[in-house]
């Protein structure tokens, strides 16, 4: 007997078919014996059109209530898939964040978990109830409703796993698991059996939308086993864990992010603090940036560039324009770029990787434009408009067809 | 300055525009100077279309997880107004009923009020804010959701307004007040003014579909100043108090209920205790009865006959079919009937009333088939296709034009 949390998120409860969906899954496991916490999102667009609805009132609500409001969406799924298991007659209940004990900050919207007051879980599953929980949403200190932001749900379920002590932590999604490359785009990529949490984080803050990177970092923290499959197949997915545990293997996989822009900087006096000077503006902003390249100074000038999610360019171009920083510098912005990048954590000891990606590359005579290295990544910039064609150059060249 | 609680019900604030014009008629009291406690329930249908998507999914869940799922309905229109309010730049915070400290007993679906705690709502006004909660629900001692039962929101706001110790309590409905008779069918009906707490609750329990009569006896029981008033105009309402504050008057309305049944148990054998096994048996179901009457014994035998309203009839000749009680005795069951009362606490001081509702039935060749009075009521049960006619005499006879 084992304690599995299992994650589903919002299209897996989209309508009535599909909740009696995983009420099966989730019945099935715990009639192998073990006790089942699950983790729902709300349903299907439930949380956009609630934040239409709000926005048709007041264009710019508090977060408080727009808390209070989206997190109603949660209140429904967690309710309607505890009558859909009551239906197929095993005992369960459902929890709401704070009935759970999900303790989080106030910070509204985005709130970071705090604590996890695991005895009222701890006491339904004693009565041998399967637990229904609610994700994305917690109470502060202040006895308010907060939510963890988007895709706030694995961070739920891996935050549960952990304080729980689970065995496993599923994520049921719509695809079956972790992949080599995007496998609508790529047809012979490859679904992984394992891969380790560094490599999950690299892919997921690279934009393979399987894992909330949120969740990836917990679960490394607290060293939660995870597992990445789909909820409309009953094929194993990818498990996530630690790299010791791991058989090694050479390139887990090949992405494209095209949320990237690149912002230039060119002609910064080559002076200490320069670089201090635009990257604390930056942070204070809460403006994420990804890679940074700085150029040898020159003629006594010297060039910064780096890159930001497309969704902060007008934001970051915004912070610059009018003030003296950076002084007599020109700022570019070029929001026509992809960020491709090969993630594998055996790519320390084969120094050939970074050839043979550049080698693909220049074979379909794709320019690239920055480069940022890992000791499990490598990442180019390239023209947006090169992104796929790039993509299956690189991943031929790691995966050949058999 | 005064604490004035004011509920509003699902049609006032079914879409965005309804939202908005009940933001105003809060800020409006608030502006004044008043400390402002608002109460609402779930937007238009909500609650009944929870229903039915939990119906599609199992047509019996349990009371338990129905309550977690309806309860948030009222937590989608509490952010909703909250958000009308900081549209209109005053200060606001939206309360559940577990926040706002709205304890009650443990019957999920139909919970009694236990306690309200109510230092979160005193902290709230402290700061100066609008405070809104949402109705119909509460929390039970296992830290679950509860709700109150349909019409609950209006218990609600009484217990709160009690609770608080507000100097008003405004109910707004879709009318402008409690009338002498059904607007819609009697031209002449008139609004009153005031009305005393026991001829409301007759005029609740009566069918009269303005107040739900729990919340009458709260507010009785706690003396709260209710006023009944329309959302929509600005007209003054009627206002429910205690009879010593009150100007005497005749009869304050005639009213009619179809949802009502008769059920007659005829030939029971005339012997002490029969009544009881009766009427413990629809206690133990929780079927209310509303008329008894008991004919003199004849030849060994008696006749019972009472009324439960129309939902629950059949389960009433369900209770007794196949049964040994009553041994002998056969019963009917009549759904075509009607209850058509006089309501008034001025009554009782006047013998000419029942001779007068008599009298104008009489004229109007309508049947009697039971009688029933209190102090401040006489109710008629008749054939329901004669039940408009009958309001429009009887009110005629006590209302006449002018």
């Amino acid at each position: 007997m084992a304690l599995i949390v299992q994650k589903f998120g919002g299209s897996s409860v989209a309508n009535a078919e599909r909740v009696m969906n995983v009420a099966n899954i989730v019945t099935d496991t715990y009639k192998k014996g073990n006790d089942v916490i699950v983790i729902v999102s709300a349903q299907g667009d439930t949380t956009d059109e609630l934040i239409a609805k709000a926005k048709e009132i007041n264009p710019n609500p508090s977060k408080r209530e727009m808390d209070v409001l989206i997190s109603s969406g949660e209140q429904v799924s967690i309710a309607l898939l505890a009558m859909a298991i009551e239906k197929l007659g095993y005992p369960v209940v459902s929890l709401l964040g704070w009935q759970a004990g999900f303790n989080t900050n106030s910070t509204y919207g985005s709130a970071r978990i705090k604590k996890i007051h695991t005895e009222r879980m701890h006491n339904e599953l004693g009565r041998k109830n399967i637990v229904i929980v609610a994700g994305f949403q917690g109470i502060c200190k202040y006895d308010d409703i907060t939510t963890l932001g988007r895709g706030g749900s694995d961070s739920s379920a891996v935050a549960i796993a952990a304080a729980m002590h689970a065995d496993r932590c599923q994520i049921f999604t719509d695809v079956e698991g972790v992949y080599t490359a995007d496998p609508r785009k790529i047809s012979n990529a490859k679904k992984l059996d394992e891969i380790t949490y560094d490599e999950m984080l690299e892919l997921a803050t690279l934009g393979a939308q399987v894992l909330n990177n949120r969740s990836v970092e917990i679960a490394k923290k607290y060293n939660v086993e995870l597992e990445v499959l789909s909820s409309l197949t009953k094929a194993p997915g990818t498990i996530v864990k630690e790299a010791a545990k791991m058989e090694k293997m050479f390139i887990r996989g090949v992405t494209k992010d095209s949320n990237v822009a690149r912002i230039s900087i060119v002609g910064l006096p080559d002076v200490p603090g320069i670089a201090f000077k635009i990257f604390s503006k930056l942070a204070a902003k809460k403006i994420n940036v990804d890679i940074i390249l700085q150029s040898v100074g020159r003629d006594g000038t010297k060039d910064i560039a780096f890159t930001v999610s497309k969704d902060n360019a007008g934001e970051t171009v915004a912070l610059f324009e009018g003030t003296d920083v950076p002084k007599g510098a020109k700022l570019e912005c070029d929001t026509d770029v992809a960020k491709i990048s090969v993630v594998g954590a055996g790519m320390e000891s084969h120094p050939g990787t970074a050839a043979t990606m550049f080698e693909a590359l220049y074979n379909e005579d794709i320019n690239i434009q920055m480069i940022a290295t890992s000791e499990i990544k490598i990442s180019v910039l390239i023209n947006k408009d090169d992104a796929d064609k790039a993509v299956a150059a690189v991943h031929a060249a790691f995966f050949p067809e058999e």
